[in-house]
């Protein structure tokens, strides 16, 4: 019986406590399989010099496909020897396939049955060159990748095939008795020598926290950048706060230099998701796994997590930022960001929290520059809701549930005005409740919650795609019958025929007053 | 006898032609040696997996200290086999020593004794993530290489350890016989394997020429964009220019990166000849001598040459620029350079050609955009020459050789003025020997070597220093008895008191005549 095997001695010890029949049988029978694979995969490469002496990119690429093939073999062949795989896919052949057809798996509890997505080669272009590449492998429960939890995503194994070949293995298990390693999730580094030889080399890889002695950044497809300013911006970002350089092109490599040095941070954003190269199943979801179980975050070029949404085809592709947590994840705004995001309002009142999750970059037009100055920014332009007749009928209706919810969100804090509005940047506009609050009455830590909450509060009423913003803002008591006299129309000329929305942002209060005002949407 | 041994059967076939008693030498003693110890290098990286394990820095640096000790220790193994090797230094200890104490060389010829000075490990900061790192060595004719033609170093061997091992090696002899291979300099590839296995995988390396179909950058030190505007702007210009970012941080894999793709520019700035960190002899020698090999080009920080100037001592450092020869070289002026290269002149004149080798990059203040308009560009602005003796005898004694060289250097273009003048950017003066000629009189081809020659005169006259412009201009002509009456001082207060200097940029000609002005320097 599997259960009797002797865990592996590599394991950290972490690990070898009480473990799963799950973990006991990923230890025991999957990954030594596996890591046999990645070992043999990079005896292969260090004697494939004819892979890459043609430098001619159209005959490489045969030579390329004969190692690719000569891996993905391997690791067809290391799956083959493991009765509880059930299916396999890979970006080489991407479509999963029972690997022992006509074989009853029955024998094997559910717990200890697995499908494996994996990359065998990743980093094709930089092979000839004769810099470090990676294999990439997804473990996941069950008998199926494809429309299952991320959470079932319970290991990843990334070989790093350099001077060296040393395998980076994340595992976390959801369904782990609570609290203990296996649940939080390990990751862990291990270095493979002839004949099979595994050595434990870092039992737990963590990422540091801040403050860092360098921080490192990896900035992919940076050729994006000369059509994109806000990546632009955030290049320049990164070089005027000194950050150091390190990619290679080589997402395993890339990965294992962040892990190494305990910070870095690696973006790869995507023009469309039509055009985005990183396979979810087979890099990103992999890769997403490492990161969290190391204490980083990756993220996709929404910011969400990459590991919320599950994968419903082999060819799913996204991109992915990822790196020390306080790097990637949701932080509060930056004195820059509170001061300059609403550049382009007359009163530029102060930004306190925002539902987005994209981070901000002074949005520099056309270009960037290391001087981030608000000479060159893009203005925050504001515009009336215009037609959204189900958002219309619940907001202007004060007994719906909408109103009361939303209300009931915002009732500790000082608010002295709600609208709704489209929030605009360089043509690009996002309908957004916008909470106005007294100035110093509301900190990020306390707004930054509710604005989560008012956008989840539209979702659940059917209302998608409603952002959330508080900002400081004192305001002008006006009726909703027409403009304050005392701000032009050329101050506010996209939102002139909402009326009453004015107040929010009157610049010169003649009577700063506490006064809520819950603006109706114009009808239609 | 050594010229009785064969020649290895990984020589190119190119170089086995009647090959001189050195190259016989060089190939059938010294580089044997030399690959081995790479081989075994390349063994005792993959074996090294601890040495990697610590992750901070102080630890790493005594682990680190191991594998640069023991690839040491191979390579002064390798030299004590080869008694051609007469002295020995390498980037961990960095002094020439004699390699076999005591005993007499003098039973090989003088053409078959060699020094050797090499980095046994070059990239400790990516050795811990397990990137390709290098082993780089130059091989001098003669006992040493300190103050040395650098035409002596006749061959570099640089080690790639990535998933395969392979060696990069350029061989140029100055002294072999003219229009051979061998003296016209041959870079080719091998690829190691276990027990001495040598494959020769690429006989003939060479650079692709333009058009490219992938242009490559390389940006060392992107820290230093921080600081200056003028590393930040190229480094925009490629982000715009959308060449493709690939620079790992190992000299010798980014050198290899280019070869093998046939195109690319590896940048290293340095901010001052004392915070340079490449070696010249350790680095930057045996680095030249592959690109130029491969038919590149690469310069020091001021646009020389790196091979053009001798190595005086192991610790002596500099900058690098190296690709292919029109990424580096001296190429005539872009549109964008010839028209806006004297923004900040009222007239704003054509640059024609220039003595000066640096590469022109928008002088943008006080940093970086995608958008190089000229709205943010530092004005050039000029300045009489002041206090110079020797150079005011001798430029106004109408008598003098100095006057009658560059005139008859000047005689056969239509020139209109010659100055000399402080040419300035950003703060920065250069003394300047300004030559205008009339519009669309004078190409780049033609112009080009008379501002290199006019130079040359005046270094041949014991005045360093004096770069030389020719630029386009029609000439109003007034005496030096005052100022032009239509430009007003405020438009050129740097020369306000040089008087006659002023007609060579009257931007609004009152009768435009072809006038040759030899303007005299005002005595101070």
């Amino acid at each position: 019986m599997a259960s009797q095997s002797p865990l592996p001695p590599w394991l950290p010890p972490q690990l070898t406590q009480s473990p799963s029949p799950t973990l006991h049988a990923l230890s025991t029978s999957l990954l030594p399989h596996l890591l046999s694979a990645i070992s043999q995969i990079g005896a292969t490469l260090r004697t494939s010099h004819h892979v890459s002496l043609v430098g001619s990119a159209n005959s490489f690429g045969d030579d390329q496909l004969n190692v690719d093939v000569a891996s993905e073999n391997l690791m067809r062949a290391a799956l083959a020897k493991c009765p509880l795989v059930v299916r396999a896919s890979s970006e080489e052949d991407p479509e999963e396939k029972e690997v022992h057809q006509g074989e009853a798996s029955g024998a094997v509890s559910s717990d200890e049955r697995f499908s494996v997505a994996f990359d065998p080669l990743d980093g094709s272009s930089i092979i000839a060159p004769n810099w470090a590449v990676g294999t990439i492998v997804g473990i996941w429960k069950g008998e199926t990748a494809l429309g299952k939890n991320p959470r079932d995503q319970i290991c990843s194994v990334l070989g790093v095939h350099g001077p060296r070949t040393t395998v980076i293995v994340a595992i976390r298990e959801a369904g782990a008795a609570q609290g203990s390693a296996s649940a939080e999730g390990v990751c862990f580094e291990l270095g493979l020598g002839d004949n099979d030889k595994v050595e434990l080399l870092n039992p737990n890889i963590k990422l540091s926290s801040p403050p860092y002695k360098t921080r490192y950044f990896a900035p992919a497809n940076l050729r994006f950048a000369a059509d994109s300013s806000e990546y632009a911006t955030l290049i320049s970002s990164f070089i005027t706060k000194k950050y150091t350089l390190r990619y290679c092109g080589g997402l395993v490599p890339d990965l294992g230099h962040i892990l190494t040095k305990g910070h870095g941070v690696y973006v790869n954003p995507v023009e469309s998701a039509s055009k985005a190269k990183l396979r979810r199943l087979y890099e990103v979801l992999p890769i997403g796994l490492v990161v969290e179980c190391a204490g980083g975050k990756a993220v996709d070029e929404n910011g969400k997590d990459v590991l919320a949404k599950e994968v419903q085809g082999c060819d799913e592709r996204g991109g992915i930022v990822f790196g020390n947590t306080d790097e990637v994840e949701e932080v509060p705004p930056s004195e820059e960001e509170a001061r300059l995001y609403y550049h382009g309002l007359p009163s530029r009142p102060r930004l306190i929290a925002r539902s987005g999750t994209r981070m901000w970059v002074n949005p520099q037009m056309p270009g960037f520059t290391t001087f981030l100055g608000t000479q060159n920014m893009y203005p925050r332009v504001l515009q009336p809701v215009g037609r959204h007749p189900q958002l219309h009928q619940q907001w202007n209706d004060g007994s719906s549930s909408l109103r009361a919810q939303i209300l009931k969100a915002v009732d500790g804090i000082n608010w002295t005005a709600l609208d709704i509005l489209r929030v605009g940047l360089n043509g690009e506009y996002t309908l957004t409740l916008m909470i106005a609050v007294l100035p110093d009455s509301l900190s990020w830590r306390d707004g930054h919650p509710i604005a989560l909450q008012c956008k989840g509060i539209f979702e659940s009423h059917g209302i998608q795609g409603v952002e959330c913003e508080i900002r400081e803002s004192v305001v002008n008591l006006c009726t909703n019958a027409g403009l304050d006299p005392a701000m032009s129309a050329s101050e506010s000329p996209d939102i002139s025929d909402t009326g009453i929305v004015l107040v929010v942002w009157s610049y010169l209060p003649k009577a700063p007053t506490h006064y809520s005002n819950f603006n109706y949407l114009r009808e239609q």
